[in-house]
């Protein structure tokens, strides 16, 4: 059985196809988001120190963090600014950490102050990139996301992504590094562009952990882009993934309705013994409700949401 | 490609892996429905009209329809009472109804005044039954909802449960009825009883497509019996069913969250063509809103419900 081990200081998660849904918090990312990344670069960690709260209260099994404030010379800034982050948002919570960067200085300058077993965020299938970044991995012996492109982009042909992934897979192998410690990004496109994102997803997360046996993950709210009403989406794509085997997601822990998905999907896929967290969650939920999980902290679902994708309207 | 035809008098509809989630309204039973089945005792219909409608305006692909109103001698009762609740009921509407009784001279007589091409629910895998209710399909050339349980009663092992498919896809054959009009239902057990139950479900739907490659359908709330907030399980249940394979369900389409979790199925399963049906249902969804369809008839997901299985508790 596929387990990814990563931690916090004190706290062990298992990312896993018989573990609950790792669910990654998003928020911690200035991509798209101006005014938190102006409040970054300024040292105002305010939004910062509440993201983290907010999304581990809303039940994140992990956090994000990313500290890409700016695309000019980020090799100067991003590494200290991604340790001052990570080293707050580790002073506030005890969750494992996902160290988000295209940049390898500032992921290496994370490993060196993150406690536990963090996952680096992420290699891609270029040379550059397998180059810089897995030979970290393995020296601070780390799980990493894989995503499924290369040097020519992302292709439209999942046999494409597949392969993308193995060769990360089999590349990772020749540094040391196990595939229980890699977990690949598909790539999920946005269905109202793609009417066969959906399917294709589902067949590669098959092949994912049938073929190559790894975990998971993606950039979940990819898949609602341009859509009205985007959270049903989401909260629809969400049970399909898990059926179809997907065991983590880079998603926003603070919409109800999303996570309510989470946890319906955990007790129906077994890893929620005696329906336990979904009897907790909602032993007082009131019919006429809206969709909401109570343990969502106050207020923690308004606010703008960075991630991977921008978005094509406000919701 | 599999393909269940049924039709109203002027209406087909086809059931299959490549077609939107077929919608099987459920609420025109009085089983577990005292004063309806009272009402329809006396003659009073107002309950069995206002469900027709309101099922229809929310979304409903097919109608259930059952007047089980007494199990002290049906079979003098139901003959009357099934047909004269069809004939109000296809002057109403005009979908496809299922014929839902456990008395053969009902089933018949209704067969007798359907118009279109009519579903029959349900054989199972009882010899008593087969041989009663397969000669009917035949003669009347009408497709079949298959429950895999037998004499035996219903097995804990999905294998089992399969056998007893097979089987009655294969009398069906004898009788010279095709595949594609039996609609396995592989039966749907209680989550909060048995942990397993989902993961049941998805195995068989996998084998009941790929390798008898029939439609599907089920009672599909029965999942979420007992459990607090079941619409959410029932509406995290539904994208996973139509994730492994399902092509119809026979459920409670007055409520809202668990028709937007069909809808959202739809986008992701490539059966809702540029995302057509969403965006029309959800164009004017405002953020903040509770989990509503536009299409929902107002008041619609008031009143109780009926169906297969009883409820622990009122929602």
């Amino acid at each position: 059985m596929t387990r990814t081990i990563v931690a916090s200081a004190t706290r062990e998660i298992i990312i896993g196809f018989d573990q609950p849904f790792c669910v990654i918090g998003e928020r911690i990312n200035p991509t798209g988001r101006k005014k938190l990344a102006a409040e970054m670069i300024e040292g105002n960690f305010d939004t910062v120190i509440r993201d983290a709260l907010e999304q581990v209260a809303a039940g994140a099994t992990m956090l994000d963090v990313n500290a890409g404030v700016t695309s000019v010379n980020p090799n100067e800034t991003e590494p200290g600014l991604l340790v001052r982050t990570m080293e707050i948002v580790q002073g506030l919570v005890d969750v494992p950490l996902s160290i988000d960067s295209s940049v390898t200085a500032a992921i290496e300058a994370a490993l060196k102050v993150a406690k536990g077993r963090p996952l680096v965020n992420s290699v891609t299938g270029e040379e550059e990139k397998l180059e810089a970044i897995l030979p970290l991995c393995k020296k601070y012996d780390v799980p990493v996301v894989a995503i499924s492109n290369d040097e020519t982009g992302i292709s439209m042909d999942p046999d494409v992504r597949f392969a993308v992934a193995k060769k990360i897979v089999e590349r990772a192998m020749d540094y040391g590094i196990k595939p229980h410690d890699i977990v690949v990004d598909p790539l999920v496109m946005p269905i109202g562009a793609l009417g066969d994102a959906g399917r294709q997803v589902f067949a590669l997360l098959y092949r994912l952990r049938n073929e190559l046996k790894v975990n998971t993950t993606c950039g979940l709210s990819n898949i609602s882009f341009g859509l009205p009403h985007r959270h049903g989406i989401n909260a629809g794509f969400i049970p399909m993934v898990i059926g179809a085997g997907m065991t983590s997601a880079i998603m926003n822990p603070c919409r109800p309705q999303e996570m309510e998905a989470v946890r319906a999907a955990n007790v129906l896929n077994g890893t929620d013994p005696n329906c336990g967290n979904w009897i907790m969650s909602y032993r007082d939920h009131k019919p006429g409700e809206a969709v909401a999980a109570s343990t969502a902290a106050p207020g923690a679902s308004s606010g703008r949401r960075g991630g991977r994708a921008g978005r094509a309207r406000p919701e």
